[in-house]
């Protein structure tokens, strides 16, 4: 019998435990499931193949105690706690797997890792995990033909399925609503075309859109992401002049959200004075000239120079922002707190919604002294919102490198991203078989030249 | 004899060695000018009252046995020096002063300060300082004939003189360049208005400006300064309704600045990619969209919708932005730094350039159920370019106030301002007589009310 102790139980692991559950009889699999909280274990401890424990994890004793009885530990804790876990496992002698970022201190364990002959796999859910499996096939493949990469576009949006698209937003919170209204803040995008540095500070990011289709889902727009450099180490290709990640929303989004960031309404770095009390109208008029006369309303269509008939308009009127009776209710809040509040109010999926996670990758390259281009896009939709699209997109790479891990059929050491042909063609391949697919098409290079854009 | 020990020979100590040497027969003042850079200090110690010595003042032996041998200390170190110097005037006793803001850890000494029954004189320099105390006189006067303040703003601005105004933007540097690029960064501008709380972000900032005019130099226009709320507390006037603080600037420049905050080459928070070879326009390019044909300049004006006949474009080619020859020179250079020595090389003063300090307040204040206004105004040219407006309008208040207290004639105790009338009545009628004066003016009470604005 194989232990197998899952930290941390959460919405995000529905899928994840449905899938080790499903596969545990055969691979001999108990599932332990631990959290602070008895009872959210317990709720995600409801398969045959499960059992719920109590663990706080900041309880050095009994968190080592649970990792050594364990035979691999899967850490679905919020990111800054893996490396607590990580050290234990080193320690311990066990495998382990996240689904989150590899941190510099995670990174820094690899030669350890190595050492000691253990698999650390990292970067194996949705983004990062499967875009990055997705890619490196690509890319590999042209590798492998002979030919050589000019461009590398990424994008990845967590989105309302589109039918429960119903608010003009065309956006509904799907994943952690903090993390969407401060989207952007903390440095600027940073990415190269056709050999030229750019960085887009967060006051343009929102202007600096792109559109693309997705064949059978309309359009869409992407704005840039972070660092898009750092990945040129990660997927070796360190020469390539285009790379480019960005996040995808629904047209026409990014214009309206601009509004706030413009406004100063999404700053999280400091507290407003008498929050709690304030009406949404306050509000908002606390980031807007004062006057004895004038509208609210039009001090903002003035200040940010909104046209009459822009649609953009009726988007905020939607959120309800000049309402005068609707208080903030909390107290010491941020702008992007008090703004998250006005949002949950319209953009909480409602109890039939489902959602929708959409990738799109663009490869250019050179091959025989032409160049080509392949776009490769994949659509996945939420049963419900037990096991949504984002769960699935996260837990399903998870759970089947994880199964794979504890059959030997991964055994590489070392603290891993699944960027190896030996890791994500498999897990690629059985993700098909749940639905995630890529639909890969060969297109004519377009490069990065608006005017050449469809 | 009184051995005065001044730490910190810089520029900016001219105008205050100067005053304190002219004073230092009278008084039988020996001026000590401590620095780690001995020629400094002997270059400020150029006059027949003065004596240069070598101090490091992270030599804590050597600082306490210089700090212990002197009668009264003076710090012209930068601000988050001075806390170290403080300390070891309370343990020996001795009276200081500065002319920088009162930080945390300087306003926990104040209990231990009045204890000893020692001054610890702080922000008697300009800004702080002659605005503290300007403004205080009127607020005092207006309280003692008991009148209810309604209203204060007041604004401040290192600026170049009339005579020596000769590019565009009619700004040069006559202070610290890095402190005027990175201006307005790190929060938003917080101050009230008409008792409404108003926020305004960085991105917004160079755009919430308004236009003021000082008698005999024209129109400026001030933009609003961090954090004005602070200020309830430090004058007194926790219940004002309207409390503005701003900076000047020649009419238009802000405008044209804000250029740069959109385009995010303001940045000092990360470093450019081979920033030391790269183009003046390559540098701007940097922070524009790729496009294989258009120029740079078409892309900015789109960018940032500049009209072909708007001068704002001519002030950013009197910059010389869109060379292509004159490279950054500086590895790893954030962008701050880039476009501070795109500034330098146009922004100097030239040998005969003058600067000028100019301060603007506005009083309103309700007596006898009238509405009522007086308005105050300062304007001071500097000598030269080494008895610079701002050396002496910091110097002279700081000098000023180090002659009083070794005269005795300043002995409140504790870690103060030059808040309180019997500090701030004698020193500024002694700057009068070196030409630093205000002009005081009753006028229309105005209000925040951008429709009754002259």
């Amino acid at each position: 019998m194989t232990k197998l102790l899952i930290i941390g139980a959460g919405k995000s692991a529905s899928a994840l435990v449905r899938y080790l559950d499903a596969n545990a009889q055969e691979n001999n699999l108990q599932i332990l499931i631990a959290d602070k909280d008895m009872q959210a274990a317990k709720k995600s401890a409801a398969y045959p193949s499960t059992k719920a424990i109590e663990l706080d994890i900041f309880n050095t004793e009994e968190r080592q105690k649970q990792i050594k009885a364990a035979d691999m530990v899967v850490s679905m804790l919020p990111a800054r706690f893996h490396i607590e876990v990580a050290k234990d496992c080193v320690n311990f002698g066990k495998n382990m797997a996240t689904a989150s970022y590899v941190s510099d201190e995670m990174a820094a364990l690899d030669e350890e890792v190595k050492t000691k002959g253990l698999t650390f796999m990292n970067e194996i859910g949705v983004d990062p995990g499967v875009d990055h499996m997705s890619a490196m096939k690509v890319i590999d493949e042209i590798r492998d033909k002979g030919g050589k990469l000019i461009l590398f576009e990424s994008f990845t949006g967590g989105l309302v399925a589109p039918e429960s698209d119903d608010n003009l937003w065309n956006y509904k919170f799907t994943w952690n609503p903090r993390n969407v209204v401060v989207a952007g803040q903390g440095g600027p995008a940073k990415f190269i075309q056709e050999g030229k540095y750019k960085y887009i500070p967060y006051q343009r990011l929102f202007r600096r859109t792109e559109f693309l289709e997705v064949p059978g889902y309309g359009q869409f727009e992407g704005l840039a992401n972070r660092n898009s450099l750092a990945y040129r180490e990660v997927y070796g290709i360190e020469d390539i002049p285009t790379l480019y990640r960005g996040t995808l929303r629904r047209v026409g989004f990014s214009k309206a959200w601009n509004v706030f960031v413009q406004l100063g309404v999404t700053d999280d770095t400091y507290t407003l004075e008498d929050s709690e009390h304030m009406t949404y109208r306050e509000f908002f008029n606390t980031f807007l000239p004062y006057s004895p006369t004038d509208s609210v309303e039009l001090k903002l269509r003035h200040s940010l120079k909104i046209d009459q008939d822009d649609l953009l308009w009726e988007k905020l009127l939607d959120l309800d922002i000049f309402n005068n009776k609707k208080t903030i209710g909390i107290k010491n809040a941020t702008p992007a707190q008090a703004l998250q509040s006005i949002l949950e109010e319209k953009w909480m999926l409602k109890p039939d919604d489902k959602d929708m996670i959409v990738m799109y990758h663009k490869f250019g390259y050179e091959l025989d002294g032409q160049k080509k281009q392949i776009d490769s896009t994949m659509v996945s939709i939420g049963e419900d919102q037990t096991f949504t699209a984002m769960s699935r997109t996260v837990g399903l790479p998870l759970g089947i490198a994880i199964i794979k891990m504890i059959k030997k059929e991964i055994t590489r050491p070392g603290v891993l991203r699944p960027i190896y042909p030996e890791i994500y063609k498999p897990i690629l391949k059985e993700l098909e078989e749940h639905g995630i697919e890529f639909t890969e098409t060969q297109t004519e290079y377009l490069g990065y030249n608006p005017h050449n854009l469809k």
